[in-house]
């Protein structure tokens, strides 16, 4: 029997033998260069990273990493880049892997935080927002603004959710984008920006109303490329989360006070923002979900970790030793081996039939997944007292953005409902089912002579 | 694209997804005939069965329901017979079928309570009996009893636990086996003896010590055949789980009184018993974990069906439309497909590496799957108000045999004890790791010119 | 310091703390006799009662218990009797006891499964039906009906769910109640119908519409007196709540087909049925959520004595030792007291307030007591192994009981929807609190010359 | 009937009931005075300080908040002042509280968050280290500490937890503390200072070994008050909870580099420390699940502000319309008012039996309240979607707040198994209870010829 696969060691043999014949020789030899270029590269700099970002207010908003810099450098040498962009749909600008085969590679890329999806050019927004451009972009558009997310040089955001109002309901948006001549005028607030506080972000896609009274309401919606650099694109602060700013690419509070840009930079055409969004989700949702379980298993490791140090004693015994430790790294286990396996299914299934063709799948990974991987890194943080809440610890910044996680692209009870009531679609066919079964059922006890029921 | 395969409406279409280029053309057609022979036969039995089974606490014991027969009949002519016994593993008896091929399998089965399963012989204990048999037992052991259970026609019985003693813990067996010339003598007072009410049952195979000093704790225990009418064997009373007798298999106190068998009823060998019980366990527990499983997407039917029922309506609303009726369909759809994924591929890990090599996930899906069922099996209870704890829905049975599986083969804590323990082992290979990053992060840390870590 | 209270040792000295100045000198002595009652005559009649009753289907349902009339002879004596009927609403035949004082005597009673009540004449439904007949019934009811009740020679049932229809929603009932000349016709088919299989049961309080179309939905019902040997009575089966049939008061199901009553057995008059069936419903449930504390509470007691039992041991370790016992019983014993108080809580609010004065809390109690009960049982099942889901201890039977308080009385869903309900209703006052603190900040931050919140 | 007191707005009707009784005529005045002061100018002051905390790193932590200094003098002259120092146990200081009377203050205080309870003087670490100074500070460290504290003019710290030790084992303490000449000189490497940042902080309270080789373990510490401003004291950084610095009193790492006091600076004597602290933790413990309990009321108070918004409305639907949030908001109460009650029964049974007798009470208060809030606050942010997280709610960082709650004074982990061991020394007295029972249960068996039981 030959060696396993390095992928094995991080996340599990079962799951892997459960997937290992759908990867193309290419994605598993991808795999294991990614593992090891995580264990030997992006994870020794993560500290490295923070270590390179100033304290001040002012600088760290303006601060290139130079560590991070160097990852990208060396991940593109090894053909490590834009993982995320499948040739099956970008035949331009994608690699050859599928949905399934690159979800593996998001869990591994999680187990780094932010640094991991960065080093390899997979971190959102930049991410959806390729994918938006590649799909959806106008030749010239791809030129000017796609070509130098790809290479890495550039960041972007995408500016949707909106100040004052539920965004979750698209039609509640408010931010005006209208046509004045060859120009097209911006006018909003947004915030919750991700990347916008990023030095190196070069453009905003922005949802606004091109058509407010339009009878159809999913037609009301247009997008439009607007340069981080316009006049009128006013960043008034960077939002927290949980105390946290997330610098240097920060999610902010941003006012388009007359923003004008060239019609141009209207992407796909008007009307067309509810399209653009819907094709944006789907993907996205796994990534997020597997990078999830890779920072679960990572809090689960580091619990191990704790427990077994002989330097934390107390009363004469390992940590493992007292109350209920053990049974909660069984749990974590088990539910991160179950939630990965969701989430693999849940992939394979937008392979098979599309994004659309995965709803269900989709949907249930997006409610199951954060909270399953907030509960593990929870246990985590208990086991390491104080240290564990603190920033000396991946911890309670890795649980801050996953808890975001059950509000970002519709809250988990969003997610539940549709599942639920997508459920209860199967109702009629059941029915007919136990009519048949029932009838059935007469057809036997009349038979065998016995006493109808009730 | 062709039809998708039945099975996708009884389980889902990502779950197979995930499995069927693991499965051969024989299993997706005896899987197929499988669907379409619980749809057509079994689920119309169920309540006949219950109807042919007498109130009357002498008669019940003594009744072999006609509809259980005419069914076996008719799954032995579709060819649906024996499907648990792997050809791989036991070349002379056994059906070409993977361990995760008859995984889906037992889910389907598990559909339809005990009938299910005993319509193709497939029922607990017989099917752990007849491993033993056809692992273990003599060739005239195997004519004797075992070909008569694979025919179906007896049953039989496995005496291990016993009253007044934990004897979960295997040292703990009072039962004496003993050798006196050409026979063996057994005494010991067993209970919750598993089918040892059925009229049919011919055989026990009894756990006792034969060796009890033995210096080898795991070298003491000896298993026996004692044919059910041997004298001495006293059937004291049938125990109940939750009030429900089971009859007529039952899960009978019995004592065994002096009871003298040939010495050829020695199964492999003196001191063998522990060995035995061991190599007893991994499948079936599986199995179960399947079955358990479709009890699950059972009741999840039934409340769906429950929940849209027109004549159901209260204060002029559907049940779905009060409280939080959708949230608990969904989540518990989410929760039976992350368990059918984990049972699946525990499957599958024994498929590759033995039972032995599938430990960790055979104990996360023991410990996993039967709190998960008895949750959706209570949400469903709960949708039928009164009804749903009666003995006019299947759903409270359901529920007391699924509870009765966080005890059986070793209660939830044992395994979630010994899953954690083995993660623990994770703990060196985790600190090196850890080590190797630090190393690396140092040299960065100087690389850079950055104050070095405290 | 004098000695404390006997209930001390049965609840806990800190709930005691909380309410001993509530008590009045006769009720402190009155529970410190109930106390001494159950712990010497009550508790080691139990497993008597049960030997008392035969298995055979025919005679179960036709016996009265010896030792529990026994029993109720000797509380009669004791002025343990009709505990639950307080003085200050049934000036004529109640006891000086108020709400909160019962509450806690409840509790014990309840640590006795159905004998506990019973041995004081304080088991439902004849309960509610003392208070339906003290309250509204006729000098000549009363005389007829209610003195054998209250004297303990009779037994009663309350026939309102209804078979095929959601009766939750009382304008669902189809029970016809119309008079005809000087008699009154019933006709209808109820089930569920507590304490109507006793050979003792005298009398069924029937509620149906006998105005159907009637504007006012809350007009349309009245309840009548039905004598349980009138003609027409049928008893059709006993319902069984998971394996049990809780012989010999039973929960049955009964078709009432043509009963004729004289028109003097409408209870307080035509329409009256929905006021009646209000006025029954709040003591009563809190009252059956002491009793379920007291289950519970025997529970944990239980589980205690068997993970300390030296001949439990598995493995050279106590069972306490192994996993998560000692957290669970930690859990347990937290939960347990938080739930007390609750109830407690709501037993004062009653006497403070009135059952409408104490919806909120009476509701809270409702749907928190039951699951938290479960739970404890639950994990007291576990410690026992197989033995806790058996007839040779009560846990199952306790744990079944406690199941169907999950849906009596409305299922839990309907109380946590009026509650949230409720707290909703304070929207408005918290609103103008918010505003009324905003204005004043608004002042704060311009006295101190800050920049104003957006 | 009089008007109700105005705490039953601010908790519930119900617990007001449980204790109204118990609180004296000052204690109830004083509560209403509170409310009103909490309304009127506490609560309309949180954003008002906020404001006045400047951003910038520097500057932020010598910051003394103009408007907390108004509030406390405010305060002062209504008599709001050290209600948590109970003249019944420090006569020469106190106010005459009980801890059930402050109990209820402490939840009012809880609803501003770090503001309530400072501008009454009732924070910690001060209230802990104004108690540790009251009842065994010397007549001159009274003077120069003790004064100043309790007039609000200095802060101060406890300096116990260690870096890179397990300190909630005290034995594994390394600070050095010891004699030389008439000086003692401190050595030591602590962090997690609770109010080592505040430019007030004017002493510390440092836990060290003295004689770290006596053979009493219990023993081996003593405590000294060090100035904050002595040489050596050298405050490395403050650690962050989550993303927030708490600034400006902080949590400091804090390194003691042969720091010199005189030796009048020990606290009640060479190895008293052990002694000291633990003196210092019961009451502690209740005031801080009580505000917890405040911050839980608050955040539910929010979120049903926030689902009856008009302007929050989606799909034409009020928030609370959707899913479950009328049932998270059902549960969000009754766990409320049941944690409410547990804490307020603790610190009546500190009351009546010193925090000895006390134990119980205040370890499952320790355990249930932290977690309780954390849900109920989660509830709320889910229910604020992003902004629930971001700076703009205080749902966030009084999240992070009780999640250090889990952590501080003892993980949960720690009081659960105690509570449990607690629980398992009822067993021998529940075994002899049993037994009596089962040898009256014998003689009932007996008197009725009975079978015996096995």
């Amino acid at each position: 029997m030959s060696a396993p696969h390095p992928i094995v060691e991080w996340t599990s043999s079962s799951s892997w033998a459960m997937i290992e014949d759908k990867f193309s020789p290419y994605a598993k030899e991808t795999l294991a260069k990614l593992v090891h270029f995580m264990r030997d590269d992006v994870l020794p700099s993560v500290r490295v990273a923070h270590a390179q970002l100033p304290d001040d207010e002012e600088t760290r908003w303006k601060t290139v990493l130079p560590v991070l810099e160097e990852l990208k450098a060396k991940a593109k040498k090894l053909g490590l880049w834009n993982l995320f962009l499948s040739k099956a749909h970008y035949p331009k600008y994608g690699v050859p892997l599928s949905n399934l085969e690159y979800a593996v590679m998001a869990e591994v890329l999680g187990r780094a935080g932010h640094l991991g999806p960065e080093s390899v050019n997979c971190s959102a927004p930049d991410t959806g927002n390729m994918e938006v451009l590649a799909r959806y972009g106008s030749p010239e558009q791809q030129e000017k603004w796609l070509v130098p997310l790809l290479n890495g040089e550039t960041r972007s955001a995408f500016a949707m959710t909106e100040r004052f109002v539920s965004s979750s309901d698209a039609t509640n948006i408010r931010t005006s984008i209208r046509q004045e001549g060859n120009e097209i005028v911006i006018n909003g607030h947004k915030w919750w920006i991700s990347g916008a506080g990023d030095p190196r972000c070069a453009l905003h896609l922005v949802l606004g109303k091109s058509d407010p009274n339009n009878s159809d309401r999913y037609a009301q919606q247009s997008i439009v490329i607007v340069p981080a650099n316009a006049p009128g694109v006013k960043v008034v602060r960077p939002m927290r989360v949980f105390g946290y700013d997330d610098a240097p690419e920060g999610h902010c509070e941003i006012i388009y006070d007359n923003v004008r840009v060239p019609l141009s930079n209207l992407v796909l055409g008007w009307g067309k923002g509810f399209e653009i969004i819907q094709g944006r989700l789907g993907p996205g949702r796994i990534h997020h979900c597997m990078r999830s379980i890779g920072a679960a298993q990572s809090a689960l490791d580091l619990l191990i970790q704790r427990v077994t140090d002989p330097s934390r004693k107390t009363f004469g015994k390992y940590l493992y030793q007292h109350g209920t430790v053990i049974a909660d790294i069984a749990k974590s286990r088990a539910e991160i081996e179950g939630a990965r396996l969701l989430v693999l299914s849940a992939a394979l299934q937008i392979d098979k039939f599309q994004a659309k063709g995965a709803l269900k799948e989709i949907g249930i990974a997006k409610f199951v997944v954060p909270s399953m991987a907030l509960q593990v890194v929870d246990r985590a943080i208990q086991s390491f007292g104080a240290e564990g809440v603190s920033q000396d610890q991946e911890l309670a910044q890795s649980w801050a953005g996953l808890r975001t996680l059950r509000l970002a692209d519709g809250p988990d009870a969003v997610h539940i409902q549709q599942i639920g009531q997508r459920e209860l679609k199967r109702a009629p066919s059941l029915a007919q089912r136990t009519a048949e079964i029932k009838k059935k059922e007469k057809q036997l006890f009349e038979k065998y002579g016995l006493k109808p029921l009730l």
